[in-house]
């Protein structure tokens, strides 16, 4: 844990300099805009410690796989994110000193994201060895409105000399990847002409073209240079002289694409990213800024979530919802919400169940039905591969997806989690049922729901075992808490399998009834017999589960209770954490719990189960936890404030929301845990706020913590856009569009009429 | 599964050349005398698929692990076995074509591996594409006499033509291991004179010294030669330009030191080296070899096992027995038996449990008794890294020795097994019972014993964990079946855990009684407490063991009836072997068993058990079992003899015996199963034979399989000698020595006088 960044509403601020932050703050002020990000890596040359990373969405290279012990069924290949290339470089020197801040000393020091308008700025002041100082401001952006653009302004000012002042603007691809198994540089040469570099990834042959246009302003008048030019395989750099006169600021526009085979056609390549910066170009940085921040006011209108009285909670909730944004924007099929997003390389990949277990619920709240409908059809589009994978591991029928994945193919290699962590299934056909429960959009079910909810539910079928003495089982498995592997009947799995299976077969039921061509059709392409649906009625109908009937608990797996379960609170805290502390045996055999399991399924189906045995599990469950995934506060915060857990239900919020910003987790510096940030928002939303749907109307359940002064959160719901403000003792809801709805708050029903406002008293 | 070399009762032997088994005899065909080792690679060039092997006894590298996902705990290096000097090479050219198997046409072949002399021979004819052609007889083999020594006798005849031929006689150390984690050379120059080559291995910097001397010899007499002396780092070469006569055989006889700076000075290697390999010189190659044969004819009248009858039983009893007594010989007590002893790399190290399992037995019986003794002080030479181990993976106390080793450390890096697979204590523990149960030297207990079994206990006590309901259980262990991971109250383990509560119990009374002043040292040096010992009975009392009742077995683990229990031949064959053809999850959630488990308990632990209870389970396990190690059929065997399943027997011990002869399991290539060779020793003495001890008596239950004319073995048994002949009908005891002894046949004690033989009737 580090607390630096100075609590703000709408801005992350550093106001020194600390190498031992960098890396942290590398991360933590990263932009992106759904095409590509930028950790916050300088400008100008740094020679200290640091992650480059410069990333663009869906351009990945297969890595092969690194094993010590390799198991039948193991990947090829683990899809890396690429650190492509460097497009921000820009390298300043004065005689033969360069500006380097690992070796200046740093006498002035403040770096802003700017979360309301999206850009990143810095300014410092930094002497050299010979004394002689400057002062740099610098912005700059990836573009919400072109996606291809990225724009840097840069601006010196020698503050005790003046000198010659040599700037090199160049764009680099000679880069490497941190995470890399054989250490391989993953970027070939393709060419380099005096503004563009094109390269292209071994192997998956994606290729990027970046090219730049700069200028130099001084005193509000363009100066003309005399570039010299630098061009060589991956690398091109423009190296200007200009005099640099105390007190004089001299700044450098640079405006640069990023356009890749994946959106244009390849030959084209070259001339599209000249075409793109030009354009770039000619609209200027300061168009450019503005339309920026119009176009992030539009997102703020959409997702903003507003905490009066508490600038650490008001801080973190929006550093969430900007990251989430920056991160997917749904105008692209193929792409989905990786672990770090843009922000660091760490988990490779692009898609784990945390997209449908933490992040579906806020773009389905937050943005155009679209966008989330998307992220269900990109599972749909991988059910093939998904299917190759379940018959790789031996399955004769049905669909397993990956644990980790960037175009349907399984990556991870740790037999415990890639084979045995299949509970990821389960998830993904939930994600459908809350999508489908949230939206009404029904039509989503036949068109592809239903066959990827039917080739899950045969995964299951086939996976489960019968045993007289128990029924159905499930054998060797790993649940949420991956602090457990290969054990017998998670309760979680067991569950979520035999709800997948009741679900399916209240869709065929739904689709036989209202689409009747559209079922015969699924049912001929499937193959779907009625011997299968029988079997999945027997199979929910004889599923084991493991209990406690004297604590009134389903049990996390067969055995748990021979476990010593010492809560965590009376555990010397040189343990913590566990996973740096302890060998993993020890924490295997520990009844210590990593994130939410029985507690995932109870708020997954929370509908299915009453409050006492909420509290119950949570009672048993939550002081064993060890929350040592960024995924397990979220979960228990939104339990914890339906059982009116208040002050738990603050921390675990607090820990959700600000676990980068604060870097509860000591690896801030890899990278933003991106997906963890749906389940922050779903923290307040959900929690606080309570919000469920049920029959059609959208519950509200809130309750404010005792030192807000109000909460208020915009949702989209069925076509309507509604701002709802918890304050202290009521709730006031606005809709904003002419689309009624019902809402349900504490157990009344209430019509909100289209652009009408309800206010409710809260007890 | 591969059946190629023909049957003989002495010799291995390979009639026609086929590059596809090369590698396989390379394995089978390989020479070494517990100093080193020399995989049957040929002497000449060899361009086809070859895996080159020249091993140094305790000789590694400690190579970087390789990992997917670290784990706390995992150890930072795995010691290698080392791929060392080639100092076989000898190249042959005649103008510009080279001799090479690979590329010339041959056609005569045959490979011999005499196990009664101890040597290799080849004889082949080779055909160039010009169409001349060469007789070559070849002789080599390292000796048991001056384990240092090498020597070769490499005879070359023109068949059809006369020429100039040009032979290179040389040490090349500049080598690569096949099983390299970075694919790094591990070996150093350090220098290279006219006749030696003297490299080091990285990190651990041993010294290796190569020295060779050589004679031309052709119609008996020696050739005057005048070599091109080619010197450079790792590497020393004199080529020799000589006259070849069609008819006219040249041979070359190539004498090598290997000394190590593991038994010599550093600085005095070099001229060890030559004072070595002089002395050999001296003798003579045709004197080498008939030291080499007096020598293994003392071997094999202290160790041979005659089979009359099945040529095809004699011969592998014999390979094993051979391949054992080439691997340890018990005059460093730094060493231990590799899993592959000196014919591959697989697996590094150098210790497994497999030593206490399946080794001691069999040089307890065939070998003086410091040898076996000697293999355990090795264990207590380690108790001190044991102890370190345990303590990095959080235990306060105890000593967990590691899974595989050359130093004491744990080398191995996969959670389930070098984390879980705690069992191996409970073997360490086992032997020491064993060899004082057999040798009746009690005084080893003092000595060393005690100790490590206190550590051991101390560990145990640590590792098992109470709970009200069920007693001391133990959870997270991997059994000797390796086909389940992280299984709770493994039967075997929980068995042999509180097994050496009650030996070392057992032993501390002991001490107590006869050692007292020894035994106040130990107690204080150990610093043992009464409460300690006072958990340890009530451990012993409360242990937890799954069983079921209605079957009258005893459970492997914890759940295992919720298995799907189709038995293996049930299976259809194309599943086999699950290793290769079922992903790991699958595998492991199976009930099928890789090896003996519930098995290897009753086995060691056979004098604590019923018949009825070994056949009860013997009857459930064995089915279930797809004998995927190595170690899996010997134990099966001792267990099936002592049951009166005489088939399955005799099909148990060919699979073990012939493992690696008829390539059961595809793998010889890559070296022999050493260890599990000790495991087929054990089959016909305890299995067929019924060799125990009990009560300071031997104990004999032969059984004899139908088709066998006889069989019979020699035991050395607390100072005497014992010829044990079974025939069809009678035993026949012969005591090769003055010292008497107690058998014990089929329940009836007899007493052995010195020098005299017994006949006992069978029925």
């Amino acid at each position: 844990m580090k607390q630096y960044v100075k609590l703000d509403e709408w801005r992350i601020v550093e106001d020194s300099f600390d190498p031992h932050n960098h890396e942290i703050s590398e991360s933590l002020f990263s932009i992106g805009n759904g095409h590509m990000g930028q950790r916050a890596n300088f400008e100008e040359a740094y020679s200290g410690p640091s992650l480059q990373g410069s990333y663009v969405a869906g351009v990945y290279y297969p890595d092969k796989t690194r094993v010590g012990w390799w198991k039948n069924g193991y990947p090829e290949y683990f899809a890396k994110v690429l650190n492509s290339t460097n497009w921000i470089g820009i390298d300043i020197r004065f005689g033969d000193e360069q500006l380097d801040l690992a070796k200046c000393q740093v006498t002035e020091f403040r770096r802003v994201l700017d979360m309301k308008e999206g850009h990143l700025s810095r300014t410092f002041v930094a002497v050299f060895t010979s004394g002689r100082a400057v002062r740099v401001e610098a912005t700059r952006f990836v573009s919400i409105v072109d996606k291809e653009i990225g724009a840097i302004r840069y601006a010196i000012t020698p503050l005790n000399f003046s000198s010659e002042m040599t700037a090199t603007l160049y764009l680099d691809a000679d880069v490497m990847n941190k995470d890399a198994n054989y250490d391989e540089k993953f970027w070939e040469p393709v060419m380099t002409d005096p503004v563009s570099v094109v390269v292209r990834t071994r192997k998956t042959e994606y290729h990027l073209a970046s090219a730049m246009q700069y200028d130099v302003v001084r005193n509000g008048e363009k100066v003309a240079v005399r570039p010299e030019v630098a061009e060589r395989p991956k690398y091109v750099g423009h190296t200007l002289k200009l005099d640099a006169a105390q007190g004089v600021t001299t700044t450098l526009y640079k405006y640069v694409a990023q356009v890749t085979s994946r959106d244009h056609e390849q030959d084209s390549l070259l001339a599209v990213a000249g075409q793109v910066v030009e354009a770039a170009y000619a609209k200027g940085f300061d168009t450019l800024v503005s339309e920026q921040a119009e176009a992030w006011a539009k997102h703020w209108a959409e997702s903003d979530i507003i905490i009066e009285g508490d600038v650490a909670a008001q801080q973190a909730i929006r550093f969430n919802i900007f990251q989430l944004n920056q991160t997917y924007t749904g105008h692209d099929p193929q792409l989905n919400i990786g672990p770090k997003g843009f922000t660091g390389e760490k988990y490779g990949g692009s898609t784990y169940w945390d997209t449908e277990a933490y992040c579906v619920p806020f773009f389905m709240s937050t943005a155009e039905q679209h966008v989330a409908r998307q992220l269900l059809v990109y599972r749909h589009k991988h059910l093939e591969r998904a299917k190759a994978n379940a018959r790789k591991l031996g399955f004769k029928k049905g669909a397993l997806y990956p644990m980790v994945t960037m175009t349907g193919d399984e990556c991870h290699n740790e037999w415990e989690i890639t084979f045995e962590e299949i509970h990821r299934n389960g998830a993904i056909a939930y994600a459908i049922s809350n999508y489908v429960n949230y939206t009404d959009d029904k039509a989503y079910l036949g068109e592809y729901g239903f066959e990827v909810l039917a080739e899950i539910s045969r995964f299951w079928e086939e996976r489960v075992q019968w045993t007289a003495h128990k029924g159905y089982v499930m054998l060797g498995v790993t649940g949420p808490n991956e602090y457990e592997n290969n054990v017998n009947n998670n309760w979680y799995t067991n569950r979520i399998a035999a709800w997948t299976l009741e679900y399916t077969l209240e869709v065929a039921e739904y689709l036989r009834e209202n689409e009747q061509e559209r079922y015969a059709s699924l049912v001929e392409k499937l193959g779907l017999s009625s011997a299968e649906t029988e079997k999945w009625r027997e199979i929910i109908a004889k599923m084991y589960y493991p209990t406690d009937d004297e604590r009134g608990i389903f049990l996390q797996q067969d055995g748990f209770l021979d476990k010593d379960l010492t809560p965590v609170r009376e555990l010397d805290p040189s343990n913590l954490p566990l996973n740096q502390k302890w060998s993993w045996d020890r924490i295997l055999r520990s009844a210590y719990i990593k994130q939410a399991d029985v507690l995932q399924g109870l708020f997954f189906l929370g509908h299915k189960y009453d409050l006492e045995t909420k509290k119950r599990n949570f009672d048993f469950y939550e002081p064993l936890t060890v929350h040592e995934s960024s995924l397990s506060p979220c979960v228990h915060a939104i339990i914890a404030c339906e059982l009116g857990y208040r002050e738990k239900a603050y921390a675990f919020y607090l820990r959700t929301a600000r676990l980068d910003l604060d870097n509860y987790n000591n690896d801030s510096e890899d990278g933003l845990h991106i997906t963890s940030m749906g389940g922050t928002w779903m923290s307040v939303v959900l929690g606080f706020g309570g919000l469920r749907v049920a029959e059609g109307k959208l519950v509200l359940n809130p309750f404010i913590p005792g030192h807000w002064k109000s909460f208020s959160f915009k949702v989209m719901f069925r076509g309507a856009r509604l701002w709802v403000a918890v304050r202290q003792g009521e709730l006031v809801v606005t809709n904003e569009t002419g689309t009624g709805c019902t809402l349900s708050v504490r157990g009344t029903d209430y019509q909100m009429e289209g652009n009408a406002s309800l206010t409710i008293p809260l007890a």
